[in-house]
């Protein structure tokens, strides 16, 4: 019977990218991979050497064959899926910007399968009482009314179950509005342990759940921590000076204390991906029990994870420690 | 004001395939094209010489846009296609096949604009009033109700305006069984001036809405059309001895004569889109006066479109007849 | 009867770019494209929503009607186009530098099908008659002198029409001297309405026809519009602090009054065509009546289109407004 | 505590392959993969439905962990693998042929890291204690003397565990001479269970063990069979028309009995890799009680398995079956 | 002070090929390679172990020096090429056919540097004095009147310096008519003594130089021989059963004796520059004293090039030699 | 019979890169090329004009024949290469890096031909009379003991045939240590000429062998020369403000007199070969003459190969005199 440190729930798409910088409109071929916030987070602790599951609900065709192996190849254990025949998979195109152009995403999800779960499918009792921590957050609920309640069934249960509950606000523009979003979601905040959240990419949300304005990210860690309870709370804190220039850190606000870090500057080959692996590093420190080494070891996986394509987190922990020991890019050879 | 030799209504996709016979669950790449039977059909008559337009509905976004660049660029007239905000691109992903492994299309077009469209988006008898022509066929009765109703308005529209309709049966299982392909199309027979179909790939249709068996292709065209009154029928012939070569031959019936053609050998490098092809020539030669002559450019056409990658019809009408003449495979230069 | 508000006349060329930084000599793939300045204009007042057209002469082979497929993919009426048998489409190769390596053009244009054209092979009266607005410019007349007489044919038509007429005087060093520049170019000024003119690419040029040393470029404006008699003066400006890194803004004098704009950074991944999708931007706000808005649609237009490869102007109208409105660079999803 | 259906051991390299039928001299990419017989059977086995684990050693470095990431993408369990810095990955380039070229191969594995396992690493009492068969082959004692002995202790230890051995006799003329494999693998036959042989393409290795002439490939099953008291002998014969044509089937003798297959045609596009997938189809079947099925679904993986790229087994289960049950190749939409 | 067995003369061009049975005129990429009959030929000759060198006129640019690299790459002497500035390298373009579309090449080599050539340019009789012998054919001669002259002064020089003379007819129908073909050459024949035709690629030429039908080659190959008094003729012959399926043999008639071989069934991945290959392999076999080996190794290298792309004669000697001895197309490994 | 200006000895190995930043651990394709420092010297050498030969080791099989194919295109005589059965050529596998991620490069050159090489196998005394300079280095020594001790018996025989020698200390960190890379170089000094050393990149190594400390790079330069002996100490100097950006420059000391240079920016497509045509541009303004020349020319030459891909030398001289004549980064066209 495995148990597992991390379970996280949510969907993964297909994620097409154009190379080269080119526009989606002109691009001849689209590099293909899989991506999805909580899969990510997944890979990441796997990755990083803890035992992870991810829970989804995929179609079975190659398409969903493929989010499932690739998650697999980074040895998150894909068994608890549920799969399903005529459905769709989610896909997302991204096109990579470079100044004055941002990077742009293009969501191709709706009615996909995990749009279809529904509370139920899943038996979270069981699963949830063989794992440490649940890992959710605010793209599931914004998917489909029968998601959001899959999701916060998923949270009673983990609570139930004596399980954490991390949640990464996640907010995305193009599938609910503020409103939306906040309705949703304070309702759920009184079953988190741990909340992640972004500034200044998510300032609005930010203020919406918790009425700060994101100019003191300390701060804004500590009051939403107290307001809500929250065991831990983590703001990430990307800078974009230029497309292909950008800073990350993060710090957390942990039963009181507060864990800060150096700013990677960061040349970006790919973004996408770098909060996802910032949330599984400090998830890995604080479930090791040292939450200055988790906010680093998410710095520090985030910043290496955002300088090769695609979603996933190819540093090792290796790299990420001897990182956050020197950080040199002087040729290693 | 401009006018058409061949008006088409129907959905194009976004395709994705993947290179080099890779499966799609195994592909790091796809290559980007765009089709669908109607604006494929547009754009060989485009490519022949004659005026086309294409009737659609699409997303204001890249995908949609590319979709109607791609028409224009073969000189397709995408000015009647109706934009709508957030909404889908159908897609749809391809995997080459060799033998014993079949060529397999998966469609992902639920819920696309195209679905969307209702009858009275179209002002249809302003554009077939300008038209000799109008091409559709029996798959857009298959994706929604309201885009087969829209069908069929267009139908009566053009027998109002004095406009052929000719209509390929292109039956695909994938989207609807034979039953209820039969329901739905037998009521249209009777706008119906040219029919198309297939032997031996769909004989079951053709069964269906003909009693006819498929063994003899010339008494199937004659018996159709002598059934359901039309001036032509174009009967379509596939062999396919492997995956890489298969043949290709067409007869059709036009007022109680049979014009017959060469069968070809091909090496088959893309053989989506080769029935498509095959039809804009039989149209561009029965337009002409001549569908003798359009047996042979449509039996053309389809032998050299099916020798390059993507839907596209990219040999040209002098390549056509060059081929119908000699036909020889060696060299030129 | 088709009636355009701009109509360019010039040479497109297939482009051949090596990818990767790679240099020409060690490249075992080039990128294909199409381009050429006046094609490039007609390209970006088409996508802006205006109606363009683009006269040229092109072989009756797959690299002609290539060049010519992609103007119409972008709704560019190609249809004045003349065709010609046995002769040759001019190329362009080029490699992208990086510091201290400038980018590199490499062109093969002579004896093209363009080069071939004479005066009274395109009616020019009765196409300008139907247009508002002939763009021309300083490379036609450096490429044959039966393309000079020709360009000078098509100003004195577009003139006894009451068509406007634009001249970018687009110095090539690899085409001719100042000297000849100057001898060919200072007669045509007097049928010129507007200019366009590069600082400091091209002080020299400037420098030749007006005197102006371009230390000044609103005075450079000025001046040269009174000297000649110009409605509007257009003075582009890129700044070339590395290669991958370069700035670009314009101004315009217009009957009197200068509006200048904001200077844009850009992560630049091509800059060729830059030029010509500013110019056409100030060609659509000033046909628009709007000249501030045409100097700053030309350089939001620019911006953005050297942020993606080729030359050709991805950029679509709502993004260039959405980038003059704000212009972050953060990731849109 | 995990339990396995199959075990196998072996080395896996790292492949390279050229693309569109270059030369290894001429060509300027290789395309990436992993591969090696007993992971290619582990993979298959996973592929079709049972539980695999694939024991081997490999290199902490990102070669090292490539060829285990894309075991663990197909579901092969690759915990058992022994990890070890500072060595090497074995590596295989491949060009693929086109008649009367034949397709090469060049294995760079000497002094690998799986080279240097030896007895004592591996704890297989405890592995095989927990499953059903353990899969190997006659490549890894070829490849070191530590590893030669290494298998043999696997052997001895399953047998002694109850659990089941196969063994492939995979003749690699580039790795070692007739005479070494015979005087190598003689000793082993009494620890096999199930033995496989490739039949015309190693008759000669067949003919040393079995002094078999590979003319009646029934009897030749039967004969090494009852000689060595082998629970079951499969015998896999490939035809090669061309390099691009080839044809597989495959013929067990079980336990006195002999099933015979259906002989496929296959349009080859790698060829790599169709023997383990066969091997791991026949075992699937004869582990799940039905050698007959075995025979039918290794020859369908195998004729599958050959239309795609890399060594990898991309078919499913229910693609191999509707094979069996039909096997057209007309398109799939 | 080098000497060589043999010199060839003639032009280069840059070859720029689509890849995957794209037309040209869809292509997004290019394949660059470089090709010209008589560089293929002394390519060929350096691989098989012999000294050769190539005469031609180059630009001074980035496709200039590609061009003599690519020979350098193969051994061949380019030390002899004359540069120049400010002219332009031949291109040829490629499309790679399919049944029952022909494989395409277009020339844009007009006013290349190499047809400005003129007599006086090279010093012939210092360098063939070092030469045993030069190798030309009928491309040159309808290049430029110049180059025709060029050739005509290098074989008059080969004669005077006692160097043999091969000629290949070579006959491009894209470039002269056969009567021109026929008046530039008669005159030649005098000075060769070993000529090169093609049957039935060529029948007409060789028709209009011999009175020959093509029936019959080794009757051709005589009685050309013994109407010009050539010491050798050889004559080349391919079969097209297909595009992809291609069959080569040549027979040569030397002093009296006919030398016959094998034919070759191919699967054609690049049959351009096969001949050259056949044309080398038997100078080389001619040179070393034994006309038969020549044959046979000219065939081989023929079959092997063609299943590899680019013009360029990758097998090497003992891949031929090996292919002569047997030839299976089983897996090496 | 040749002779050289340049003689250098070392390991060339196949280069593998991972294209777009990707990690070696998930990239499906590598790009193939060559390399190695001394062979890179030799390149560039010839690049610039004057004439090199390289002496190496390699295998008989497509690996090996690639490599010394590379080196024969640029004009480097391979003639005096060793070829031998059945070993194997080196590999190294390089991923470029984005900050904060070095780029990381993988050796796999164990066991290669070249480590084989043992004294007596070249005939360095006839070689080297022929010869100016003999270029060797760091890496040689570390490869194996038989290398090493061929390296001093070039060394030796370099001195006795009146041919100077350079060493460039070309510290790998990988291959070996500080204190065996000491004990091995310290005895090889007295036969060095010219002496090649990195700050900051190796001051650790500088230091061992000089006891300099790196800070004052000219000091550095004079010390050694004067503790050696050596004629002259070029002092190569790169920084690292990122991955992306580096800067360049160098200083010679030569007979007592300092040569210095501008620092370059430079925009980093790829670094490695950086030093070597820097080494190589300095030895040709050396042997020219004029030592400070030598120093500007190594510098552009750096500068200007680290802006495209590959370890190749693709600047031309004239490229270079250009870029120390003024050095804009102004489009050329």
């Amino acid at each position: 019977m495995m148990t597992y440190d991390v379970v996280t729930f949510g969907e993964a798409m297909v994620r097409l990218s154009s190379p080269d910088y080119r526009r989606l409109e002109q691009t001849p071929t689209l590099d293909v991979s899989a991506g999805g916030a909580e899969l990510n987070v997944a890979a990441s602790v796997a990755r990083l050497g803890l035992a992870s599951a991810w829970v989804s609900r995929l179609p079975t065709n190659p398409l969903g064959r493929m989010i499932a192996n690739k998650g697999r190849e980074f040895g998150v254990d894909v068994g608890h899926v549920i799969w399903v025949d005529d459905e769709r998979a989610g896909l997302y195109f991204i096109e990579h910007g470079a100044a004055p152009r941002a990077t742009q995403v293009i969501y191709d999800r709706k009615e996909s399968a995990f749009a279809g779960i529904r509370p139920g499918m899943v038996d979270w009792g069981a699963l949830l009482s063989r794992a440490r921590l649940l890992h959710v957050g605010g793209i599931t609920p914004a998917l489909s009314a029968s998601a959001a309640q899959t999701q916060r069934e998923a949270m009673i249960a983990a609570r139930a179950a004596g399980c954490l509950v991390s949640y990464d606000l996640n907010y995305r523009a193009a599938l609910w509005s503020l409103e939306e979003a906040r309705a949703a979601q304070l309702p759920l905040m009184e079953f988190v342990d741990i909340l992640v959240t972004s500034l200044p990419d998510q300032p609005e949300v930010t203020e919406l759940i918790s009425g700060e304005s994101g100019a003191d990210p300390a701060g804004v860690a500590r009051r939403l921590a107290e307001r809500f309870g929250f065991r831990a709370a983590l703001v990430t804190m990307r800078g974009t000076p230029s497309v292909w220039r950008t800073t990350w850190t993060s710090l957390a606000w942990v039963a009181g204390e507060v864990f800060t870090d150096r700013r990677y500057e960061i040349e970006a080959v790919d973004r996408i991906g770098g909060g996802d692996a910032c949330v599984a590093g400090f998830l890995v420190g604080y479930l090791e029990g040292d939450p200055g080494r988790g906010v680093r070891l998410g710095n520090a996986m985030s910043a290496l994870k955002q300088t090769s394509p695609t979603d996933w987190p190819w540093p090792t922990r290796s790299e990420a420690e001897a990182l956050i020991a020197d950080g040199g890019t002087r040729l290693v050879r």
